[in-house]
């Protein structure tokens, strides 16, 4: 998973830029709930933490942006979520965006980051697939049809003038769709990474001017975080 | 602070119900940031699990709810906080209702904080004292003048028909402002175990139906939640 | 229908509580339109009026809650509306909140309702069955499986954590559809007991130092709510 | 003051339209809170129908608009509250319109109302005085320059692009204000004359199909509207 | 189409009204995309000046209301467009309105039409028929089962209690429909001459007090209203 | 002032990014009202069309983003509005951001762009100078106390983690504060060079398949957008 983010990164990556993909050290294998959601945080800061100082921007490749807002306050320099930066990159492409999944079970996760986001009045609606119970790693493939179908759906009864694909499954399925699809599709790591790059010239390596403070409990990148720069 | 915190919550909880008052094991002393804020939930968890199967309901008695969503995701009891049972109580107490604190430091975290809650729309407004940087531990009876000032207009100008004192150093000093007031004063505390009691006697312990999962990385009561009943 | 009401009240009220059902003293026997529920007021604060001071908390037992706001400015306890009691606890017991119920023809009421007590944004979404055009009084057992059905999208399409079962008909069906449901289902009277149980401990007796004014043209329980205490 | 209603209301009547000015038979003779609010409703409702079939549109003419969605759904000519009216006139004539009123203490009444007929949108802001405890009669004179100057803001800072005057006591004084405003003034009671006259050729008597239904505990007047056409 | 539109809005205009249908000199033959509503800006403009002077009010008979807010700063008269018209007329008319179309392609286009008037929060929902290609001058004849159905859907389901009939081949319609709906439905033609007529009345010609200014690169009608009165 | 923006977009440019900066060959010097923003629409278009082919993104370097969404539509390459752009940057680097400039009359135009681009919940307010009338060519150096003070008021009051300098005469003025402030300061226009360049490199020429159409009465660069490409 961690190679096939960092391979559909550097597809768009600028020329210079070097794309370095990392697994998180700890946490679950698989962010579901919203508790999950929230020891991820933690576990991203920690993957944050330890190659401090050895980039100019990050972006947590996790739909739901685990530790988002945290990683914003604690590093010097720019942090963007996939969710987050595929919002950002619909709306500028196209006043309406649509989002489509291949499964209904995601929209509740996605209508909520959409709202932290606060960029919920873009949205022209979902369109999802039914229920999935089969093997996530082939989804997008099997559903190729279904999803070129959604798309379409999503421009024409919706208005949608540029379409997120949601979810961990599609990434970088975007490719294989886009020929069947009239609007632009977005793909969130893709998105993350060139707004990370837009970001880092724009406003370079900022300290945050934190005092050192002492956290208990918790994993010692996490900690090293509050012990200051 | 936990034991002026258990006392305020005695003073309301029926009779029968026993109050024990509990420290987050680790963590940080203070929660400012939206940093903070994320670490402080795994050590509120961590708190909740020690202490399972030994209470019919939790109140997270921080303003700002650290913790909240994922607690009541974990536990099969019911779980408030303190800012969550100010807001609904405030709404069911009056149709309008307002904020009001010391400093004006407070407001954007409580204005995202009502706003996640959804209740946005039932507020009056905030009325919020000047900067401060003395002690807070002396600050409510320091400004009581000044409170008392901030909920008449609240009252009077806002409309407010119930009034939140809000932030932990205002804990407890509702009685001695409420002669001054002419609607009522919720105090978060208070409101949360009241709240808690009800929704025990609603919901009684209601398994979630998890599988166990394995959580690396935490400290063991943390990951003692992902194991399973 | 009152008798019903009141034995679904008493199921959940804590020890020590008495619950006393009383019928509205005039009006009309039915209320569907938004004239009926403006007339449904005064007829509600009449029933309120002629039994006061005998009770510390105070629950209108009608869908669109009759009077509610009226009541909480004339009376000196807690009054709570079962919409109003059911939005909010079902907002504490989950994140989302689903609404059910067996007829579409119910969705507009409570989304207005909904909207009036600013939970909208808490919503995760309604599910109603067909048009009804048979006896309410038995519609509910009739359409459980229907509506367990629709607690079932409602749970796993629009992600509710607790769902409301909505409209009169429905009263007392909680305990036959919960073990059908994965998430706590929410009954608006027994909601309400609970919730005025902690109000009035919170809160207690109020005087809200009106004035005596003279009220013409209405019944005489009601011109008392004006006549002062 | 019934009268001088009557005469702002013919000043814009066009050619043709008699206009009747008509005083609630009971009731309350100042309406202040939401139980006022109330109360009003059926009253205003028994003035409706005393002089029923005698008009082809009916205003409203109470700030707050009591009775006015049961009164639409009565009766079978168009019926507008004066807030309503002003609220859409004033959107008509400017994208932005302020509301400008003599007392600060109006404000949370007319927010209440804006919201209610979902138009906060269009609004750019209120402008209101201070506190004020003389006489309502004659304070749109005493405080004409104040209230010039809180037009000048709404104009100049708010954007505002037309002006509602909001309260009763400046009912009329649109005509001495406008020669000092450089944006329209909207006067509620001679708007919705003019809305009423509109919809009434848009939308010609209308039965609304209603069966009768009985309703005990009211004026005769009210009960009347339920008994049928 | 300027024909059919003039003679719909002579049916409601008051007597002594003279109505004037006028097509804009320039532009597209049919307004579309975001691209077309821009440029449909500047020739309802120049159709609106080359008859300056010579009327009391403007009605912009294009859904969609190109040219709108312009066209509102920079005349001394009323000027309304018809889905502004629609959506205010309904608003009073009833609660909840309903949106009705013969094709679910125009949703997106009234969607923001009736966010950008503010009026978002009243309507009940749309109710659209199926893609269609056909030919838009017969359409509402041919689909006219179609229609009545989503009317009927738009009343008992969405509780809407006015209809807007929406898009440029409904024009006319409303009569034909009526009988078949138990509420009223709006004709956004009609309702935008009722409503210029009251404007005209509530604020008659109001000179705006602008400075003459020299615009360059437009047809000289355009410019004309940029030189001043 | 094309000379500065060019200046200031050539600051963050990306090496191999070519800035040119280009004046709008027609229409008004300076863009006020709303009739000016619809004005500037084309003109805005002829600009981006008499350049075509020869850019892979465009900035429209002014606020209020004249003519952006009918370029979207039009144009095969990106285009980013500096409105647009600010709001999103800021969005990005800091969960609240808040809106500084010279004078409060700027704030309805903003408050409505900010509307338009959907991100209204991010924004933690506005502060603005007082009322101005010297020169906007050198406001920003005379207001530089004026500006830091209000940016320090944005950051500390109103929670602002990142401030957008808004107004074309703070254009270039952000190097001169930022030492000043805490948080990131955001200018327009080297915001949307940075977005217009990841925007390009995420989505290429992008044919939108438009077919040919005759636009008559526009300038021809504006027809010839019609034309196809």
């Amino acid at each position: 998973m961690t190679d096939r983010i960092g391979a559909a990164a550097r597809v768009v990556a600028s020329t210079g830029t070097v794309i370095e993909a990392v697994t998180a050290p700890f946490g679950l294998p698989l962010i579901v709930t919203r508790a999950d959601w929230l020891v991820a945080g933690p576990a991203t800061l920690a993957a944050l933490s330890s190659h401090r100082n050895r980039y100019d921007a990050a972006v947590i490749a996790c739909f739901g942006d685990p530790g988002l807002d945290a990683a914003k306050e604690l590093l010097d320099v720019p942090v963007l979520g996939i969710s987050e930066a595929a919002f950002h990159a619909a709306a500028m492409l196209g006043r309406r965006f649509g989002v489509v999944s291949f499964t209904a079970a995601l929209r509740p996760m996605f209508e909520e980051c959409l709202d932290h986001h606060g960029l919920t009045a873009r949205c022209a609606g979902f369109r999802m697939g039914p229920p999935f119970s089969g093997d996530p790693g082939t989804v997008a493939e099997e559903r190729l049809d279904l999803l070129a179908g959604l798309c379409a759906e999503s421009a024409e009864q919706d208005g949608a003038e540029a379409i997120i694909l949601a979810g961990g499954p599609l990434a970088g399925i975007a490719p294989l769709l886009q020929p069947r699809v009239a609007v632009p599709l977005i793909d969130g790591t893709q998105a993350a990474v060139r707004l990370a790059e837009a970001m880092a010239g724009l406003m370079p390596r900022h300290p945050r001017g934190h005092r050192s403070r002492t956290l208990t409990g918790f994993a010692p990148e996490v900690a090293g975080l509050y012990a200051g720069p």
